[in-house]
């Protein structure tokens, strides 16, 4: 049975092309293309370079969280960041640039700062099963990141741009 | 021939005795026991304990910056960046955590947050050379990283407590 995501003109992909025009994805995107250094990629559409991103429920179970992490899983963790990094440079002119620091048991915690102002920090558990369950997901998990931050630099202005 | 600082009650035994005793060293030699699970450098001396943290000039030269860094080394210079915070915290109450992102080039980036605040921020490079020239460097330079952070925590008491 073909799923409702593949025809185009469901509600499915009318979400994804939503998700797909949104800065934080778009910024994200521009971001694994201009990693893409010998252009291999470069037929390929958004959302088929994001779908790495998308981990389904039943997909996530079956990822095994023992063992080191993949390092493609790390590098996409680092890429999805720096996409709100990013955006949130876009926005407010000021650098964020992500600080992780993850064992290889796939546990660690990942900064965000500006300045003095530390506008993101999050712990990271099971890295190994990094992923969203659709594609809306990432770009409402990225947005929030992204809004946060600037509410938090908008509140300490002066240490963010220390 | 034997060296001057072998000899108590030489000037740089002196030295090393009044680094030792400065709070910020009291604390890395305790952290150092503290992970030292089986006792088995109960006997030791701190001095000794802190052997590996000094590396004169010309032994920096002899180690080689290519391949990757020593996982003592990386050790090491997460212990010295915890000294730092616990120092911190027993001086102010606040809890300063590092958060290290070193590549296995020996590149990376320290830094040390309370709250919202980012206290202490530095750019490693060569940490395979990690080490400092004598025990009083060892001691100034985390005394002076405890205080850089007690000022910057002064300034921005509200965002150091967020």
């Amino acid at each position: 049975m073909k799923k409702m995501s593949d025809t185009p003109g469901t509600p499915a992909c009318k979400e994804d092309d939503a998700a797909l025009a949104t800065p934080f994805v778009k910024c994200l995107t521009r971001l694994i293309r201009a990693q893409d250094t010998y252009g291999s990629r470069d037929g390929t559409s958004d959302a088929e370079l994001l779908a790495h991103f998308i981990v389904s429920e039943q997909q996530r179970r079956t990822i095994p969280i023992i063992g080191d992490p993949d390092p493609d899983v790390l590098l996409r963790i680092n890429i999805f960041y720096t996409a709100v990094g990013l955006t949130i440079e876009g926005r407010t002119g000021l650098v964020a640039s992500p600080t992780m620091m993850i064992s290889n048991e796939g546990f660690g915690r990942v900064l965000l700062t500006t300045g003095r102002l530390v506008v993101f920090s999050k712990t990271l558990r099971d890295v190994h099963r990094f992923g969203f369950a659709t594609l809306r997901k990432l770009a409402e998990a990225g947005a929030k990141l992204v809004d946060d931050a600037i509410a938090a630099i908008e509140a300490y202005p002066d240490v963010a741009r220390e």
